[in-house]
């Protein structure tokens, strides 16, 4: 047996400050337009999908902060995204920053959802492995202020089961940061996840590490080709890239298989659309032999993941 | 600064049944002086390192078993081996079957030592992810009865910190299977591991799922790179590897820097040593900023990882 879903990571090129975001729905829909006409049931935009990416710049004032946030998915700008998919019957993954009254309070939330075929919204995730700092670093050229911006998401890493439109995946998310930290798809491998949606916004320069900057690429692929395996479901990584505002960001959009190998990956820093056909079972085989979790993990030998925090070395 | 110390990794081809101990030992003691002469400072071996990797066969007779342990470490046949290392003032990794009269009873191990330079042990290490099965599977060519002939490890991953004579270094130990699974180098490395050492012996075909034999070098350094990254420390993997008793085993021994890359390999499926000098404070920039796991790390949402051992889909 195999379930076939066909995939498109919607790689976005930069959005500047300038951009409203009728006109990045309107590339999103082009977008949407080549999936369809690829064949694809789902495709996945990337993280903070629909401005400029805003945690770059110190901002003190609330109003402008709130500028770049959502108050209601879709508003009235974006609902032409919706509606496209939804007459096209095309599921799709989305990033953007959310702004929500919940428990009595404000709160503000990097967020990705998942709508089916059919427009109805079957997932929401919010990223819990917030980057950067909350402090204003006037040495930066440019700021990465998600820890100031952000809350920690509280939604944990859910898996949902799609319907029959998309082949009843196991789809689980996370975002940008949380693919470099492998407690993440381990939570999803926990829950059986066939495929794992993922957007990211990463620039090419690290201020506090700049000789890492020569391996941006590489260890962007290897944290995801190594979480595909370890937990054997499919990756869909999808980056906003190019060069924003001045700050130079990495491509690399990628599907990766359940064996660990890349199957498909964009090759320039712009709007691009790469195409795979995705059998769901084809991870079956690591779940059953060598990733058969109830037979070989250890989980009482796990306890200081969760006991500590940061690194303590012995005295 | 820097922290330098200079590893070899001592690929071993096959170890036929027929091979004592004698021989092994010289073989690896010519190795040690290739490694003496390359100016290192730690020669590391493959995990069960001085017989033929004898899981491949059911047996049922326990004194027949026990041929392939060591009752004492090191024996009379072994003791060359640590001379020979004492003389040169090596330090060295070895990988054994372990018997021991431990609780009032006889258990049985799959083991690494690390000895320092002086001749003094610092550290021991017992498998904790044991592969394969626990009872005969006739449809085999091969067992792999791992499950059948050793305990789990009861000493969780210890980090060690050495002495002068290793520049201080924080050592860890895993092995073979143990470096598959993110947790094993996650619990060494929320005890600030500068350098894992793992030995592997690992079968070219793995007979439940036949169609995974062709990325098995793949997967062997994926899985090594992504740990050493997401750890920021470096790996030393040693195989014993070839045609032992018709059955085939990878090679592809590789030192591995903090940064993920491979910095040096094997390329033979035979005693092989492949030596790097291996900068020690090399991993600091990485613990310092992207795995800062003080800052970075979210335990509470990883409560699943101890919580749950195998997986479970949602309804």
């Amino acid at each position: 047996m195999s379930r076939i879903i066909t995939v498109g990571a919607a790689q976005l090129g930069a959005i500047q400050r300038s951009d409203n975001r009728s006109a990045v729905a309107a590339r999103m829909i082009e977008l949407m337009r080549q999936a369809k006409s690829s064949g694809c049931d789902l495709v996945a935009f990337p993280e903070l999908a629909l401005t400029t990416f805003f945690p770059r710049w110190f901002m003190e004032d609330q109003e402008e902060i709130d500028t770049f946030f959502e108050h209601e998915m879709p508003s009235n700008e974006i609902a032409p995204l919706f509606s496209a998919a939804q007459e096209m019957g095309l599921a799709f993954m989305l990033g953007f920053a959310e702004k929500v009254d919940e428990g009595g309070r404000t709160r503000r939330f990097n967020t990705q959802i998942i709508v089916d075929k059919s427009g109805k919204q079957i997932a929401k995730y919010r990223k819990i492995h917030l980057p950067g700092h909350a402090e204003h670093e006037p040495w930066r050229a440019f700021q990465h202020l998600e820890k100031r911006y952000f809350e920690v998401g509280n939604l944990s890493w859910p898996v949902v089961r799609a319907g029959p439109d998309l082949n009843g995946a196991l789809l689980g998310q996370m975002i940008c940061n949380d693919r470099r930290w492998p407690e993440s798809y381990r939570v999803m491998g926990l829950q059986g996840v066939e495929m794992v949606l993922l957007g990211y916004n990463t620039p090419v320069h690290n201020p506090p590490a700049p000789m890492h900057d020569r391996l941006g690429d590489f260890h962007n692929h290897l944290v995801m080709q190594a979480g595909a395996y370890q937990n054997a479901t499919w990756v869909v990584g999808v980056a906003k890239c190019g060069v924003e505002e001045g700050c130079e960001m990495i491509g690399g959009s990628a599907i990766i298989a359940p064996t660990g190998e890349i199957v498909a990956q964009a090759v320039t820093r712009e709007d691009e659309l790469v195409v795979a056909r995705c059998d769901l079972d084809l991870g079956r085989s690591y779940k059953n032999s060598t990733f058969n979790f109830a037979r070989h993990r250890e989980p009482e030998q796990y306890r200081m993941l969760v006991e500590r925090k940061g690194a303590k070395p012995p005295e």
